[in-house]
C-alpha cells in the first residue's frame, strides 16, 4: 500500500479492490516482466529516471508501470485512447502501488488532452507513446508551433519560455514507441526531418509484433466483437480490411472461428499473400455488398466510405480495431442515417439508412479489442511490455549516444524475451551444436 | 406491453428495459422463428394448449416463448439451471411479453424446486426439457417414489391425489427435450420402461445437434473462457474431454484460436476420429501433466478426478461445457485444497493445493458459456428453437397416436427449417434435376 | 510363391516382382487386417467358402485378399473399375499368392463385363461389391431379365437352366458393400422388393465411412489432383460438389492445402453445414463461373452439366472423384467442343470450346484418385477391410438367419477395428469406471 | 523447332516430345512471365549477354531460359542438383528451343562438375544460382584456390592463365541467387570480403519467398512424401525441423491434411511463432521418439543425427526439403544400420537398426519436392522466375554501378510482379485514395 497518494485523475478511488485483483491476475501472465521487475527492484536501473507514458491503461499496463516504478523511475501514466481505460486498474495504480494516473473511461477530448499536458507538464526524461501522441505534441512544442497544439495543452505551454519549448526534447533520452501507426508517423518525422529526439521503435521488435500484433490483435479482436454482438460467426461472411500483422491475425481468428473470410488490401504483395492463405480477395467496394461483419485494421483513413456503407446489406455489423478511430467515416454514416439509435445493445449504435437497411457500428469505431473487450491478453503483453521495460534500460546505457531517429529493438533484448517465455511456457529448444555454427558462418560448404 | 402481469418469481421487473433490449437483438438473428411466429399468430395452431418449459432463460429462449404464446399456448417457463438466466430478460419477459417466468440467477436448489414445483403446479399438456429434470420429476410423480422428489417438489405433490399423482402423465401429448444428455436420460427410462409419456427427441434433429451442438457450444465455450479469464489461447495446450458433437466444436475452435488441443475419449471410434483430425489423444491422467485449459463436454460424471487435479501444473485453468456440473469432481479438489479463493478474477475460484500449485475452477463447474457468457449465439438457436415450436405444433396434430417412446423430430420438419435458414442467409443451393431424382432412386444404374 | 498358377485375366505376369513390393509396403501400414490374416490361418474361419470380389485391383485390396485366403476361401477377386487396376499387384496376386484375379488397367467395356461373369462362374457364396455391380448382375440373372444383363454377361448366364438363375442368388450367404453408392443401390433394390439375398453394408461401418470416406478421400483426391496437374492449390477456387462424407473430407483438404473452397449441394442440412464450417456455398451455375478446379463426390449424375461447362474460366480443370464417371456429362462436353486433344498431359485432356476457352479433364472423369494416384492411403483401408473381412466370418455364423435385407454392421465390429487400430497408432483411451458406466445407463441422475 | 542443335550433355534427345508438352503445361500458369517474355521479345533487353545458370531443370526453368533467350541472352544452362533434372524438359530445350543444356537426372559427383566446368568455359557475364555452386566456384577461381575447386572444375580451370582467373568475376555484370540457403552463403562470402561480384538476393524478394518458400515447397513437399510413400498423413505426427518460410509452409500444409504437426527449432522467436501458431514445439531428441514423419528444412547440417535415428520408432519415414542433402546424418545412419535395402518402395530405402526397427528414408535426402515430385508449381514460379528475369534486366541497367555486395531486388520490381499476378488471377485491389496518401505521408494525424 502507497503511503501518500500521488497525483491523479481517476473515475474513483474506491474501484481500486477490483482493479487490484485485475493487475495481479493480470500477473499471473507476465512471468517475463515479471522476472524483469525482480531484477530491476535490486539494480534500479531507472533510479532518478523521470518518466511519462502514453499508453491505454489496462491491467497488463499496470504490470508494466509497476516493473518501471520498480526500477526507480518517477512515473505518470495517461490514457493513450479515451476508451480503453479500465477504471477500476487506474485507482488501484494510485491507491494500491502510489503511481501518478491520468485517465477515466469515456473522457472527453478536453479531458484527453488535459492529460497529455500532465504528462508532459512532468518533464520527462523517457516517454512511451502508444500512437505518437505525446511526441507529436513535444514536436510542436519544439518547433513553436503553438497553433497545433490543442487548446488544453496550448495553455499549459504558454506557461514555459520560447526557450523552454523549444528546448523540451533535449532533455530526452529516448521515446519508445509501442504501435505501427506510432512508427509510421515517426518515420514520417524523421523523413521531414522534424523528429528532435531518439525514437525505439518497439512494435517494430519480433517479440512484439509477431506476437501482439497478431495473436494478440487476432483473438481480442474477435472476443471484442463477441461481446459486444453475441453473433454466430460460423457462416458468416467476415470482411477484414488490411492484411498486415493485425489483419493476419484477425483473419486468421475469424476463419478459426467459422467466418467466411474476405480480405481487402490496397498492398498487391499483401493482397496476393491474402489470396494464397485462401481467403477471398476483392476491393471494398464489392465486399460492403457481402458482408456481415465488417473489421478494419489498416492503419489509414477513411477506409469504409459513405458509398460503402450504403452499398451494405440490412444487419451489417461494423467495427475498427486499427489504432485511431478515423479508419470508418462515421460522420458521413450519421449524415446519411434516417435515424441514429445510441446502445441499441452494449457497445452497440444503430444507424437506419434511408434504404431502411440498418447498419451496427461497434464500439463508436474505436479499437473494438478494447472497447468491448479488455484488449490483448497478458501473456502476449507480456513480451511487448518486457521489451518496452529493456529498451528503456538500454537507452539509459546508451545515453548521448543516440541520434534524432528511429531506432530498432536490439536483437538481443528480443532474444533474451523469447527464451525466457519459452521456458516459462515450459518449451526446450535445441541449440546449435558447433558443427552447425561452423556451417552456417561458411561459404565453403556444398553439394 | 402486457395489460395483466402474470405470476412470476424473477428478480427485479425493474431490468425489464435492457432485457427487451436484449429480446429484440436475439430476435435480429432468429428469422426462422420468426417466420413460424408470423404463422402462429394468424393460425393459432397452439390455441388452448397448457405447457411448461424447463429451459436456459435467455434472450433466445425468451423468443420461443414469445413463438409459443403466439401460437396460442399458455406458458409456464423456468430456469434449467441455476446459473444460466439473464434476470433482465426474466422481467421483460412478465412484464413486456405477459409470460409467466420463475427463474432467478444464481438461485439456490430450494428456489430450483419451488420453481419446478411451479412448472408442473401449472398442469400441462405439453412440457419442454433441457435435461429432462421436469420429466424427471413427472415419473418420480407417477412412479408415486414420493422419496425421489425434492422436498419442494414432494411438498406440492403430497396435494394431489394418489390418482392424479399416478395419472399426472396421461395428460401429456409429449415433451420434447433439447440436450444430449436429456436424450439419453430419457432413453434409459424407455429401456427401463418407466417412460409414461411420448417423447421428442428435438436435440437429435439434425439442424439441432448439427449446428446447436457443435458451433454454438463450440463458440460459446471458448466465449465464455476468454470472458472468464483474458487468457491467449494461441499456444496454450488445450484438453477438450470428450469428443462427441459438442467436443467435435470445442476442439475445432480451441484449434481455430490457435490451442495446441489434446483429447481424451472413452468412445474408441470417436478417439480415433480426433486423432485423424490431427488432435493430440491421451488418456485424462496423461493429459492432468501438460495442460493449461481443461474443458470437459463428456455428459459424464467425473471426468477429471483428484488423481488429476493433483497432477495438474501450477495456473491450471478448469471448466465444464457438458450439460450438469458432475463433470468435474469439486468436492474433492476442495476437500485437497490448502486455501479456497472464491472469486479471486470474476467466475474463477482459486484452489491452492498443498503442493503449492494454484488451479483455477471457472463458472464454479457449471456451463461456462452460460455462465461467462451468454450461451450460444442467437443465429443457432434459431433452428433449434424453430425445431422445438414445430415439433410442438406436429405433436399436437398427433395428439393420441403418440406411444410412450423417444421420437425423432419429421425429417421434414429438419428440412424446412434448413431451407428457410439458408434462405435467410442469402444461399441459394440446386435442386435435383429430374434425371438425378430418378438416377438416385434407381438401382438399375452403372458403370 | 503359389505352386500353380490360378486361372487369370491379367496384363502381365512379369510385372509380378514391382507389385510384390507394393502389396508389402501396403501391408506395413495395415496392422488391423494382419492381425486379423494371423487369427484367419490359425482358424480358418471361411473354410470352403467360394467368394468372388468385385473390388479396386490395389496393393491394399491384395491384402485383403490374402486375409480372405488364409482364412480358407476359394477366391476370384475382379475389378470394379476399368481405370483404377495396379496390373504388377494382379500381377503378384496370381504370381506370388495363387489368387485367381481378372483385371487389366484400362480395359475395354467388354473385357469388363467378361471379368463380371468370370466372377459369377465361380458360383459364389459369398460375394463383394464396390458399387453393387456385381449384385446387380445377379439380380437382373435372378430375376430373369436377360435383356438387362451386358451381352458378355448374357452370353454366360444362356449356359445355365432357367432355374439355376432363378436361384443363383440362393445360395449367396450374403454380400459385402463398400460404398456409398453401393448401399444407395442396394437400399433401392429393397425398397423395390428385388433384393434376393442378404447385404452387408460395409461402407456404413464407422470405422470405415468415418475415415476411408472423409479422409482417405480427401488426400486421394488431392492427391491424385496433384499428380495430373502440378497445379498449386494455394489460392485457387476448388469446386467441391457435394457435401457428404467423401465432399467433406475432400473440402477440408483443399483448404487444408490453402485453396479458396465452394461447395455445391443439393441437400440444404448439408448446406448449411458447409456453409457454417467457413465454405462459400453456391449452385454450380454460379460455381462454374469462378472456379479454377471442380471435383464432384455426389453419387449422383450430370452434377456438371453443358451450360456449367459453357460457363467456365478458361483454363478450368474438372475431375470427379465419385464411385462412377457419369457426374460429369462428358458427352455433352465433347459435342460442344472445337478441338479434343487428348494426354495433353498424362491423366489430362484439353477441350477447346467455341469461345476459345480450353477445360481440362482429369482421369477421363473417373475417380481421380484411383486413375492418377493410388487411392486411399493402406492406413484407411486397413480398417475398410479389417470390417470386410469381420463382416464376412459374422455373415458365415449368423448362416440362414438373414434376410433379403440390408444389415449394418456389427457394433462388436466396429468398436474391435478401431480398438485394435488406436493400439497399433500408440494411442491410448480411457476406460470407463463403475461410476460413469452406472451414470451412464441411470435416468435418476440430476443437476 | 530451332536450326542447329546447341552444345548439350543431357539423357536423351529422343524424350523431347515428353519434355516439351510439359514445358507448355507448365507454361499455362506462368502468365506473368509470358508477359515478359512478350515484352522481351520484342525489345531485346538482354541483347548480345552471356548467361551461365544454374538451377533444378524442370518445365518451369525451361521458361525462364525460354524468356532469357528471348530477351537476346546467349545461355547455358546446367544442374543444380543431381537428382532434380527432368531429362525430358533438358532433351526439348536443347532440341526445340535451341538452349545449350547440361544436366542429367541422376549424374554423378563428375558429371556435376563436368557441368559447372562447362557453365565457366561459356564466359559469362551474369550468372543464376540455385545454392551458390557457380558463385563458389568462381571465387575460388578469383582467388587462385584451386585445391578447393572440383577436379573436374580444376583441369578446366588450369587451361585459363592466372590473369584470366583472378579476372574471372571481373566480366560478371552480377549474380542472382533464388535460395535462402544460397544468399546465406553469400553473405558470409560478403562479411569475409571475398565476395568479387555484384550479386542480387532474388530469393529475399518479397514476391519470391513469400511464395514460392511458403506456398511451393509447403504443397511440394507433401507431395513428394504423398508419391514416395502414399501414407495418410491424418493422425500421424509429423516432425517439421525448421520454422523458417519453407518450414512454415510444410508445417502449414502438413496441418491441413489432417497431421499432428512438432516443430524442431533453434531460433527462440520462431519456436515461440511456431507454439503459438498451434503446433507442439520440442527438441530433435524428444521429437525422435513419437514421429511418424520426419522432414527437415533448416539450410543447416546434420539436424537428426546418429542418436535421433537410433531413437526413432519402427516404420519411422525420413525425408529432407531442405536445399542441400546434408540435414540428414545419413553415413551415420547408414553405419549403425544392420541392413540396407535400397528401393525398397521406389523413392524408398529401408534402413534396420540393430534394435529391429526399420526406417525409411525418402529420396535419398535429396529435396523430397524434386526427387519424388516435380519441384514447386509453375503457378509460384511463375513470380520467383519473372523476378529473376526482371533482375537480370535491371542489374544490365546499373551495369558497372552496382558494388561487390548482396543486392535486394528493386521495390518495383517486386510490385510490378505482384500486380500482374492478382490481374491474371482475377483478383482485383483497391487503390489508395488521394487522402489516404496524404494522411499516411503526415504524421500531424491524431486521435
Amino acid at each position: 500500500m502507497a503511503t501518500t497518494t500521488p497525483a491523479h485523475d481517476v473515475k474513483d478511488l474506491a474501484l481500486s479492490k477490483a482493479g487490484h485483483k485485475r493487475i495481479l491476475w493480470a500477473d499471473r501472465d507476465m512471468p517475463v516482466l515479471s522476472t524483469i521487475r525482480e531484477r530491476f527492484t535490486k539494480e534500479q536501473p531507472l533510479k532518478g529516471l523521470r518518466m511519462s507514458a502514453c499508453l491505454h491503461v489496462t491491467a497488463e499496463t499496470a504490470n508494466l508501470a509497476r516493473t518501471l516504478k520498480a526500477g526507480g523511475a518517477d512515473l505518470v501514466l495517461i490514457a493513450s485512447n479515451p476508451l480503453s481505460t479500465q477504471d477500476d486498474v487506474a485507482a488501484s495504480l494510485v491507491q494500491d502501488f502510489g503511481i501518478s494516473v491520468y485517465a477515466i473511461k469515456g473522457e472527453d477530448e478536453t479531458t484527453y488532452y488535459k492529460h497529455i499536458a500532465a504528462a508532459l507538464a512532468h518533464k520527462p526524461n523517457v516517454t512511451m507513446d502508444d500512437g505518437a501522441d505525446l511526441v507529436s505534441a513535444m514536436i510542436f512544442l519544439a518547433l513553436n508551433r503553438m497553433d497545433d497544439l490543442h487548446a488544453e495543452v496550448r495553455s499549459w505551454a504558454s506557461s514555459l519560455s520560447a526557450d523552454e519549448r523549444s528546448g523540451f526534447c533535449d532533455k530526452i533520452v529516448a521515446s519508445m514507441e509501442e504501435t505501427t501507426t506510432g512508427v509510421i508517423r515517426l518515420r514520417a518525422m524523421e523523413k521531414d526531418g522534424v523528429l528532435k529526439l531518439p525514437v525505439i521503435a518497439v512494435n517494430d521488435a519480433q517479440t512484439k509484433h509477431f506476437f501482439d500484433n497478431r495473436y494478440g490483435t487476432g483473438q481480442s479482436t474477435m472476443d471484442g466483437v463477441l461481446r459486444a454482438t453475441d453473433m454466430l460467426i460460423a457462416g458468416k461472411k467476415i470482411v477484414v480490411c488490411g492484411y498486415g500483422w493485425c489483419g493476419k491475425g484477425v483473419a486468421l481468428r475469424a476463419r478459426g472461428l467459422g467466418g467466411h473470410v474476405i480480405v481487402t488490401e490496397v498492398d498487391p504483395i499483401r493482397a496476393l499473400e491474402a489470396a494464397m492463405d485462401g481467403f477471398e480477395v476483392m476491393p471494398i467496394a464489392s465486399a460492403a455488398k457481402v458482408g456481415d461483419l465488417f473489421i478494419t485494421v489498416t492503419g489509414n483513413i477513411h477506409v469504409i466510405r459513405d458509398e460503402h456503407f450504403a452499398a451494405m446489406k440490412d444487419g451489417a455489423m461494423i467495427c475498427n480495431s486499427g489504432h485511431f478511430n478515423v479508419e470508418l467515416q462515421l460522420d458521413g454514416l450519421a449524415k446519411q442515417a434516417k435515424t441514429v439509435t445510441k446502445d441499441i445493445h452494449p457497445f452497440v449504435d444503430q444507424y437506419e439508412l434511408p434504404n431502411g437497411n440498418r447498419l451496427y457500428v461497434l464500439g463508436e469505431g474505436r479499437l473494438i479489442n478494447l472497447a468491448a473487450a479488455h484488449g490483448h491478453p497478458a501473456s502476449v503483453m507480456d513480451m511487448s511490455f518486457a521489451a518496452q521495460a529493456l529498451a528503456t534500460e538500454w537507452s539509459l546505457k546508451n545515453k548521448g549516444k543516440l541520434e534524432h531517429k528511429v531506432y530498432q529493438v536490439p536483437v538481443a533484448v528480443d532474444e533474451y524475451v523469447a527464451k525466457l517465455k519459452l521456458q516459462t511456457m515450459g518449451i526446450a529448444i535445441d541449440e546449435l551444436t558447433a558443427e552447425q555454427t561452423k556451417y552456417l558462418n561458411s561459404w565453403e560448404q556444398g553439394t
